[in-house]
């Protein structure tokens, strides 16, 4: 334990970054679309359930246990040490032409630690598992890896949600040979656990940006997310004069003309306010139009500056509707909360960021990750890597291999730092 | 000619509203939708082309001289008096599912007219011609009927014009019979005329919001039809912060924003600007736009109002784009300049609005009308008559009979007024 804790302290230890980049290579023909357009790994596919069995294998090949969970977790013990296990891992599954980094890198990067280490003969005090989670795109409409191991899968949900095609989870389940009925025995005990760690990709455009390699995250936003209709007239745009118009784009262009004051007032450098869906009827030049639907996402970290987000979007969009004679109906599609990750894993990622010289910002992740449902089974935390252009969900996704090795070693450091450090604070 | 001046400046004379009403309601048999849906008579559809056979046979039994020319214009002359004929009518032809007034209330008040003067004895000092014009609604593009009687039919697009479903403008007028090579004989020679006349309903709200009956149009407002295409970038709207952003979305909503400034400063009463389309790609709650592709259609019964709008549309467009880091391309399809209606013709409807004790507001047309291709062949000018709700083009389409009554005797005197008048002058 000396020598680790010297190692660890000396940032000596560092990963084979052209290892790992041959495993990702390796994974990401896998379900690699025929013309080049990116990755199809949807979750329980035949590509995704083949990428957890070579994952399995090349967990096996490193002396791991190798096992896979009712609800496709692939998963690779390193049973070493002793007491609860540290989780490191991220995602198999890819969305539709995504790219090769999405997931699959903290995958790669927390088996690149453990081989680092047993090449280096530093043995953890506590055990290591290395997770390629199922099902966190979404296709199904949650993160299902990660909930059945928190044990937060909602039965009525799991038992009928479906993709949208119309295909049941619980089908394309049996069709990947797992066993639904099975999944609550997916559930790990909290006490068996000591900690999650996930590196991943940023998919923004922030690291990038300020021309860091990597970031360290402190939760992942709050989002809600809004479908509202505004119903007018729709009226031949020759014959209606201005003052007779019950125009429903213009309530929705008078509550877009708010939302910069709305995020002066009320947000953070953290909110996000978005109208990313419009659909107008009946959408022709010269017809007003009478009907205007349209999303508002809102995203922050503090769930109170989310209600004071959402209080004054609702304020506005009344305004606007009344001004312009419109009906008003918001439909609230969702509300997440907030997930802060554990202030013990931002301090030692921040801690070995620190021995290893890095400049990593602590920032917020917009997007959803295995990490915010992990944090009600544990102690959570999450790195990102920089993404070049903030582009993710595409083929053109890349990250620079240099960026890659310092956020694979900020892992591997921390992995060590987190797994030596005994009781419940994490702290030394 | 003693009498018919005596009898005009009393406003003795008056139409048979019964009689108006029947012929309309026989008229709306043809090309009924049989779910109640309205009317379809598509230009050159067998329902259009039987309406036509059928206001031939009308026209006969009330002893006019029927004829088809070549564009399929349905015309009934009243030879008699000498000298240039006085025109008067509107189109047959109707948009799909619309109602039914439009177009052929103009067509039968014209033929009630003629009846109205013949039961009481009263013969013009000049020829009178009923015409129901051909493909107003612009199947095809363009006011054809109109167009071919003006002699303002552009060659190369009557040739090459297409419907909506690929359909050909000539051989749509082959199948109904009709000789496209021809067209040109349908053009009439300007000496022969003395004027056009149309009563048409307003397709919009003002007259039943100032409770008035009828209105006396000024002109046809020019309009212009822009496509304009914003370009940002599409990226997770959770991830990107807002400075980071090149939102196609909120650079239409910046220009939106200003419409209001730009029609208080450089508009009139009769202005319009519209955006009546809108398309964002992704079109996904969770992106943030990356392009935005809309329409704006502006109006006003002044050209150089027109270009002031314009203008300031542009500049405010050009500083949307520059603000949110977007892309700008603005697709100027159409410009069609405003054209007045006759002085004189209006103050004959003005006139004799007076005789018959009518308050009729003198307004603009903001749809078009086959008036402003016949003001290109003759003194040429029209009358609205009130719309239920403003709605047009819809099955629920409605105007009073008591409005139609009023707007029908106006014509009626208005058209004495017209044909008694000698010279170019038209005033006595």
């Amino acid at each position: 334990m000396v020598e680790t804790k010297a190692a660890v302290s000396q940032g000596r230890l560092s990963v084979n970054i052209e290892r790992l980049r041959k495993r990702l290579l390796a994974l990401a023909q896998i379900g690699a679309d025929l013309s080049g357009q990116g990755i199809n790994r949807p979750s329980f596919s035949p590509a995704d359930m083949e990428a957890r069995r070579w994952l399995l294998r090349e967990m096996e090949a490193l002396g791991l246990q190798p096992r896979m969970d009712a609800v496709g977790n692939a998963i690779g013990r390193w049973n070493v040490g002793q007491g609860p296990a540290v989780l490191l891992g991220s995602h198999l599954d890819s969305v539709p032409h995504g790219g090769i980094y999405d997931g699959t890198l903290g995958v790669i990067a927390a088996l690149e630690c453990v081989e680092t280490l047993m090449e280096d003969g530093i043995e953890p005090v506590a055990p290591i598992e290395v997770i390629g989670t199922s099902e966190e795109e979404g296709r199904f409409g949650g993160m299902l890896g990660a909930q059945a191991m928190a044990g937060v899968v909602p039965e009525a949900w799991f038992c009928s949600t479906e993709d949208d095609r119309g295909v049941k989870l619980v089908d394309a389940m049996r069709q990947a040979g797992l066993e639904p009925d099975a999944y609550r025995t997916a559930r790990r005990d909290p006490s068996d656990v000591k900690a999650f760690l996930e590196l991943h990709i940023e998919q923004g455009p922030v690291l990038e940006r300020s021309g860091r390699a990597v970031g360290i995250v402190e939760g992942i936003s709050g989002v809600f997310n809004w479908a509202v209709v505004m119903t007018g007239t729709a009226n031949h745009a020759g014959t209606t004069p201005m003052d007779l118009r019950q125009d429903a784009f213009r309530g929705l262009a008078d509550f877009a003309a708010e939302v910069p004051e709305i995020l002066a007032t009320h947000g953070t450098q953290a909110s996000r306010l978005t109208v990313g869906k419009v659909e107008l009827q009946p959408n022709f030049p010269h017809t007003v139009p009478g009907r205007a639907e349209f999303s508002i996402v809102g995203r922050d970290m503090d769930e109170t500056v989310m209600s004071a987000l959402a209080d004054a979007c609702r304020a506005a969009l009344t305004v606007a509707a009344e001004r312009n004679g419109l009906g008003l109906e918001i439909g609230e599609a969702s509300w997440l909360a907030p997930t802060p990750c554990h202030p013990d894993i931002v301090a030692a990622f921040a801690r070995q960021a620190a021995v290893l010289g890095l400049d990593a910002p602590v920032m917020p992740s917009g997007a959803g990750h295995d990490t915010q449902l992990m944090a009600q089974l544990t102690k959570a935390g999450m790195i990102f890597v920089a993404s070049r252009g903030g582009i993710s969900h595409a083929p053109d996704e890349h990250s620079d291999w240099p960026d890659i090795e310092v956020g694979a070693n900020l892992l591997l450091n921390t992995l060590l730092d987190v797994a030596s450090q005994g009781g419940d604070g994490l702290r030394s």
